[in-house]
């Protein structure tokens, strides 16, 4: 095994949950490779009980390695995806710059991890909320049809990366002896708020964070005309997000059927036990790999409709968890080491 | 002007805040009455410039006195409701206690205001993200047949008590340095968190908060067979709901109409220019009267569908401020006063 698994965007929160995945997991490389921008390299990280110096990435940084995993920036995805490329990488790119190219594959490998069977070089990975969201509705998939999803999400401030989570961090200690300042750009504040814009507006006033959600379940369930409406919000927790969703079928969905299609379905777990005050929780879900779904109820607006909460680590299944197995599948990791 | 107003459970949340407003509106009454459990007697509150003392409250507390303004749980307004009335004052009362019961009018002043013509002396107030849904859903009646509401909440930790408050504040202080622990009652913590569970639980497995907005939104809408559905959840705010509204009609609403329409009603307030990143967020919510409007949008997964973003004062519209303006139309105060 002399493997090569090359991670761009090393030093960000999803890039270091992403090199923690791989010792996790025993991921089957024998070297990782940290490429960042010139500001971070000179330091190192831990991996496997050695210090691994991140470099500034570079024309050449990819070659011999099998993979590269980008968590950076849509416009750095678009500049270094087809470098790595053509040095030979199968490229798992964390942005959104590829997740709406129809020749891209945007997978969630428990739901239409099939589509790696083509051996697609470049692949994109999706979006912190819609991955949850599009495995709990996989799972549901045998008990009807589906005919529109509504969702609210509540975002951890992690998804908008470490300096905002510092902020938040400020925010909550000015804010615990005085008045909650604004963030330094000026923007509101994070603590003790919750703001509903996350990326830019679009121009039918959704935000491009809602339609993120939106286009996303529909490449990644195959329904590309599911009627999807989205509230992204972001809330004062550190890492997990979660949603309320309303998905509506063709027929009425019995909740204790969708508790058992749920809990046998790879990658989510049923936490639904109100009465005893068990439901899913970004607290709950921090750290760990699978999803949690719970408060599964009839929707009482709809009799075709069953209400779902779920939350997950927005840096794992949102974000590095599911690149991480994309990559285990490019590379037929045994299922073991999955 | 020897009108006398009594405030029972006067040092808590709510009931300091229903003091604050009879100052800040000048509401026309010569004393207040400030009662609490023995535990709180002694103590004094500020009113137009002078302490107050807050006695325990018992037998013969609510005689002279034209309006009494509860603010206690549920037991205790059950208990001391019918004594107030015995004693001749006009019963305003936050608890859930008699919301439910078809004999006491629950009110909205900008929505059914007109039940209190007929001069009942207990009115119930409603929940605290019931009021400013209807506030919104009222303003839209004028544009189509409602079918059906879909509402996610985001609920500040204010709702819950000042204990709740100061839990939220000791876990965010303990969080900030180390592990976020649970709250001394054990139950899951407060900060950095989001807790699907308002109130105890009911059969269908929704949240008896949960259950309140639909009840109530029937009742004050008087829409008895509306169907409603909803997610309440607990975020870590201190003060300032917010809901994420999903309202259908049996035609298409203009978005801009719907503005219109809501930026017409009383006691709303229309902030909804995303694109400068103008909002409903509940730091812009807290201490002030107006219920905050924005995100409208259409329903992505309805054509007939509407989509809001709401927040407000959970103190004020959700509890004292519409105590306080039914006190005011019970006392026929002037419109200069209100």
């Amino acid at each position: 095994m002399s493997r090569t698994v090359a991670i761009l965007g090393a030093t960000g929160l999803v890039g270091r949950t992403m090199l923690a995945l791989l010792e996790e997991r025993d991921f089957p490389c024998e070297t990782v490779r940290l490429l960042a921008s010139e500001r971070s390299a000179g330091r190192t990280q831990r991996f496997r009980g050695r210090d691994v110096p991140v470099e500034a990435v570079h024309q050449g940084a990819f070659t011999g390695a099998e993979v590269a995993l980008f968590a950076v920036e849509n416009p750095l995805a678009q500049q270094w995806a087809p470098v790595a490329r053509a040095e030979g990488a199968v490229v798992v790119d964390n942005s959104s710059a590829f997740r709406y190219d129809p020749a891209v594959p945007l997978v969630v490998p428990e739901v239409n991890g099939a589509l790696l069977a083509s051996r697609p070089t470049l692949i994109a990975n999706p979006n912190c909320s819609a991955a949850p969201l599009v495995m709990a509705l996989a799972a549901l998939r045998g008990l009807g049809t589906l005919r529109s999803v509504v969702a609210s999400t509540y975002q951890s401030v992690s998804g908008a990366g470490s300096e905002a989570v510092a902020d938040l961090e400020a925010g909550l200690r000015s804010g615990l002896d005085g008045p909650v300042p604004r963030r330094p750009d000026g923007s509101p504040a994070f603590a003790f708020n919750c703001i509903p814009h996350i990326d830019r507006f679009e121009s039918n006033d959704y935000s491009r964070e809602e339609m993120k959600v939106v286009w996303e379940a529909r490449r990644i369930l195959d329904l590309p005309e599911l009627p999807v409406s989205v509230t992204a919000v972001r809330v004062p927790v550190r890492v997990g997000h979660c949603a309320s969703v309303h998905a509506r079928y063709d027929r009425a969905i019995d909740p204790a059927a969708a508790r058992q299609a749920l809990a046998g379905f790879p990658g989510l777990r049923v936490v639904d036990d109100p009465a005893s005050a068990r439901y899913p929780m970004p607290l709950d879900a921090e750290g760990i790999d699978d999803v949690l779904v719970g408060r599964v109820r009839r929707d009482l607006a709809d009799p075709h409709g069953i209400v779902l909460w779920i939350a997950s680590d927005n840096l794992r299944k949102g974000a590095a968890l599911n690149a991480v197995q994309i990559a285990e599948r490019v590379v037929g990791a045994p299922a073991a080491a999955r």
